[in-house]
């Protein structure tokens, strides 16, 4: 149950819409619901804002049906990430209604779009790291963020990122997405004062040991306001800049 | 020149208190002060909302003493991090009004105090940790946030943090600082909304290899929304939530 | 010949239903047999309680054949664990009766069932750690300890883990499997002052490296009590928690 | 409040000889008391069958000290390990009567001795490993268990350990300390059934690492029944082999 | 031209059967061959004894055909390693008189068998590590010098290699293969006077992170007179031996 | 557009054979051309000399062609590098003139044959290196210099490399290319004055770590004037190397 | 003897002044002087254009001052690097007309001052990255190069490095030098087509690993044209910028 | 007792010069002699040729004086390595006729001067080298090898290492000490037809990490024959080479 949604019933019990017990029935409903392999943790829309979501790594793709299923159910969206090509087309042949993305590998299922709010802005520095740009996108998108995304501005030529300064200042949080070297929320981050999320990707060869050269370099940046999330976490970075880009509101809700 | 001083210059040249000449002047001051050794980028404060940071490391005591004095006479505050003992001595000698944090090696020296805003909440697993929280601390208020600080707090003792439940929903950033193996932010991570800025640090011995083993286990954090920064960096964090805090309140500015 | 059928012998000389000579040949039995490819060391089961266990990696499925059946005839029981595809099925179709756990990759053949002992509690943290929590189970299960499973109960939501209190207390020896970040040993052992093992796996992406990221976080555990086993060995895990769990009472029997 | 004294504070309520009120409010004192610097967590005997023991790395000596006479005041028994030449000046001076362990670097400080248990064996491969085997001998026996030592073991002359073989036999739980290649756990866990805790240390040069080789090598140890703990960590196996060593028992009472 | 060949050479210069403007034509054939993407080292038989070994990774089965033909033809003996399943297939298909070791992966092809000299004995821990202690095998074999073999002898089951203690004894060199936690090496060098070389293998899992956590134990190992090589490479340490075990007898020839 | 071309334009426009208002259009075209997942960076001719490469990792193969496209269309000349199968399939088939590079895996596109200039020698130690010494020759190549390789000069063989002195300095850059141990290098460098790039390759086992081992010996190099560039990054020395080919003669152009 | 020498002497030859035996003699002299702890390689002008350069470290102050002399006895001019603050002290006290550069721990002593040609330019990001900048100066001016030094323009304020735009250009070669997350020499590398240097330094902390993160962003930089050097070694891309430098020139001479 | 000593005996027995008993006695001596912190291996020298070695890491000076003074008593020859200052000083003090090696760490007491026999040869690449290679030497000398060495003859002038190659040839063992790259052993490896033992030293700054790098490059060096130990492990080294020096030799005793 998501705070909006226990905030409604509270108001409805209030005014003597739906009976106490009810209500209390309904709030008590099992937190955690075993499936025997997992257990779905149906309290974190209430604690955190979002319904749990779904990591595919690891898990069979009867698994993430399975689960995927139960947390629409109760929540009315749900996001997999890390979703194969076994697990995506169980997905798309189970609900055929899902936005699979393909490149970004998530599968979204949702009854209803959510209101966009706010803006992330995700940038990458090369077309190799659209994928998990896109992943950024997709989460923030899913948990209600206004997103765009500029992609391919690498620091070798500076100016196609220069053509983007005031974009850059009308976000409310954001993303940068980068292999290679890693500089680019570097600059980035010189150019702003926007929390700035960076991403590394698994993309280089050699030395750059499937994105430890990125990360090393970001974690250094000498652009203050810069934090970092694990090697191609785009879902990661997508879900702290959704929680930084409504962060001001939410205190007036 | 800070965003509210161009913005309040620029409402005296509406009134007329101030002649355009006079205000181009002073825009157009010198946005790079050469000092032989560094070469200062007044613009800074102007890009990013604060005027550059002194960071300490590698710098004689004389060179930091410069770099500071140029910076107060021109924005009125500096912050200066990562200052050994030489180099606060030197800072206390030459600024009497310096705030000189003895334990986190930082060192404020500020005409005026901030109003502070939002609320900025730094935790904090163990006694060791202390030195960097404090940096935290310190980065945040020194730029205009309410910070607040919980020590000792780690997971092996889980009721001391759940006591403190309430007040991490209160806050708008959370910072968590953690050696050994740093797990408190996945267990904070998981009782909030709030977007969680995670700091491994360097306290431990044999595999921890001097704060890599809680960076590592911060990056693949289970808890979503949480970022990182580098190992021991608590002024990295403090920024970072900063920006994060005063996000909402921006915007209408 | 494990201790119990060598101590049944010898009360069967005092008993005089077997004549000393044919105790001393059946005693002095090659302690080590010579397949060529392995020399089987028989008198593990005297030095250590249970028979050698065939390790399957890096063997081809005809030499794990042959090994399983010399352990088998001699000792009527054998576990042979990181069976691949190809050597799970070659098992398969030469034992028919042998027990083939697919997800855990081990096969226990056996010719009797053993009378389970005290409590081992296996808990895993995410549904992607169940294999490894698996072959933890069948170990322990195969050695002779009563074995009991607790799946998903990751930090992230820790009233899955609260729920099961109780239970904890109720073990001898705890195995805790986690990925990601490796925090569940650290917050199950400030719960508990029962031994506990931790076991790191190898799922996770970018900086987990296969399983170094939860390896380090467990090694550097705050929880006192803590101790560790090799990513992904639950063989490992189990082998250890069973010779905790019948520690007490061993030395009564 | 450790277990014992709860259990007989309520033995003491059942006979009537302490008002129930009055018991109530001994529990109820405040499980966790707050030092600003530390919040010492008194429950933890309760919850793990010891009070919290110091960990003096990143504590000033006057924290030690500090920490230290809370926690003896409450529980009548503190262990401080990690502790530099100047927190153990600092706490010889200030508890003439704590046992300080010089070469171990930890200090004890109890009101009454303990009745000692079972028996672990440590065992140490050279004279190097010495103070990280004295640093689990003394918490292990600080915790109640009857411990022993044997030193200078190591496998380039097997006959040295094998003379002691019976020993080995004896004990319920064994910890083995080694530094270079960290061969002896796995000779000595070929010899014994007995739950086997490996402890590398950071003396040798090179390509060691500061212990590096030797934990690793530990925990690819063919020797099954083998757990490892972090390098240089006697505590760490002191304290979880004494809750092995008691483990048996503790069900009966 | 191997030594021997050059002085029997010169040998019937001097009695006149050979002229000494053919003989110089002979030696002075192109030390060099070129073949476009090799040039092939004639003189190396010369200078250390034996020709150019082909190390077959990274080249392909037509490279790997070619170099064995041009190198039989002027030494009338080539030993290939590191052979895939195309290049084992094509060296038979082209010589059918070569010996092709297909576990260890290499390929021999000779016109006249050697006359064996002194002794090599390779021991290995485990069936896993077979086919690397048989690419020494074949190495030392193919140089000329006597070797044997003594398998799955490792350290948790001490009494199989003691049972050798002998054999041990009676050789020159000695070979000690180990994955897992290579502490095979340091049991048998304490055991004996003889030079001793470790070869760790890439076999184990997690922490064993293919064959460095055997390595590091093996550079480390406290028994004297111990030398290593690369992981995997039976080859080196093959060739190794048999420089060692004919060190003696040269001299004298 | 490239900087001859530039000047060509402007030349014309002096001439009165190009209108200026035409020349500024053809100057003013978009100095970036949006393709959605790429922005190419068509200044960067006139910036560095050449325009953009194509790097073919972690982009489809209707990525590449697209791009391809674009850039051959602009400038005249593409280099394609790290195509995989796929790629270079696609680009044969779409564009019949191109000349694909099999073993280096790169394809160039180009209208008309550069004029060659100075001289870059690239060597490599053994076959297993040439396709990355291959990609280097293409890459000088395409760019402009005269080029050439020697193949096979690996350390274990000093005449071979002695053969080619005069070679060596005859050159204005030298590439090498080595695995292994990475040791060529440091010979060649002590041999001549001039710079010389360093290639690590990714051909070897075991501790090898494909290519970490001979990028750690390069970097360390006794011989001074050795710079070094990515694990087989054979691009990256053959453009640096024709940059410093023809660096002496530009600044006459 | 170096070239310029070598070339004057036959000169001299030709002309009768000197005689052919005395040049022969002179010539001749030992290439090699064994100094017991040093062999000095007096060739080494000849064969690579400039007399070998002692490095400090590792050496005592009495063999750098015993070194020091011969070659500048011999030669005329002696660079010595790494010289800590003994050697340092030692070399003034011996050798009063040497210029000693403290930050960058290095020492010039030579007769007469060079002529300087081209231009190499010297950039670093930070104040802290001075001393390696110096010692990169000081070197390629010792050999020959006219060399400039343009400090404190890190990614962060990229206007502080536009502003040199010009420059960047004008020079032949390019040395780079950055700590932090290294990402100058991509910024630099995609402005410009010039030879670059890259040079990581040691300043920063945690993950940083005292230079590791800026050698891999170097290594994996997106800007073709980049070569890198060990970290903190200013000497060696010194050096490799001044062949770099004179490369075009010296092929006319 | 070491071998030759053992024979002695038996043949004084066998000519009645000593009594069966007596003898019995002597041989039956302890052979592990208890001192608490040490259990001294007598028998080592009759298993492995040479008595046990003092490693001193790790030990205090009276540990060290108290061992050296009870192996001399025994066996009229002690080796201590790595004895720091204290160490040194304290044998010094204790043992006025000591050989006490500076530079290489190393303390030799015995009573007779051994007869050399064979000849290892050690080269070193720099002069930052010896005292590694100083290690090797006394090490093989105590044991009882002639051997020589040959200083500073690295990689970047190969004419030092070149006019010594008769030297190479002559030797039964040779030993090569490298720091930076560690390229000499391939070198080296290329000429001669002996064993070779590679030294890899910890001089070296950045990317070297103390030794790792030319550790990797020996490791995986393209000579055959070439075996490797501990960075800066001299002592390793020269042991390993006095057995395969006096290896030939002894079967005919």
């Amino acid at each position: 149950m998501r705070p909006a949604e226990l905030k409604a019933l509270l108001r409805q019990v209030k005014l003597g819409k739906v009976a106490p017990d009810a209500a209390a029935r309904r709030i008590a409903e099992a937190p955690v619901e075993q499936l025997g392999f997992a257990a779905l943790d149906h309290q974190r829309a209430l604690r955190t804002g979002f319904p749990e979501v779904v990591f595919g790594l690891g898990k069979t793709p009867a698994q993430i049906v399975a689960i995927v299923r139960k947390l629409h159910a109760r929540h009315g969206v749900v996001l997999a990430t890390r979703c194969d090509d076994a697990a995506r087309a169980a997905l798309r042949a189970e609900f055929p209604k899902a936005q699979v993305h393909e490149a970004a590998r998530c599968v979204v299922l949702r009854t209803r779009a959510p209101r966009l709010v706010g803006r992330v802005l995700v940038l990458c520095a090369g077309t190799a790291d659209l994928p998990v740009a896109e992943e950024a996108l997709v989460t923030a998108r899913t948990m209600g963020s206004r997103a765009e995304l500029i992609a391919d501005v690498g620091v070798a030529g500076l100016h196609r990122l220069l053509a983007h300064h005031e974009r850059l200042r009308g976000a409310r949080a954001l993303i940068v997405v980068a292999g290679l070297e890693g500089a680019l929320p570097s600059v980035v981050g010189g150019l702003t004062d926007r929390p700035l999320i960076a991403v590394p990707t698994s993309i280089g060869y050699g030395s750059h040991m499937r994105g430890v050269a990125p990360l090393l370099a970001m974690l250094n940046s000498c652009a203050a306001g810069v934090t970092v999330v694990n090697i191609d976490n785009g879902f990661g970075a997508g879900y702290a800049a959704h929680l930084i880009n409504v962060g001001g509101g939410r205190s007036k809700r």
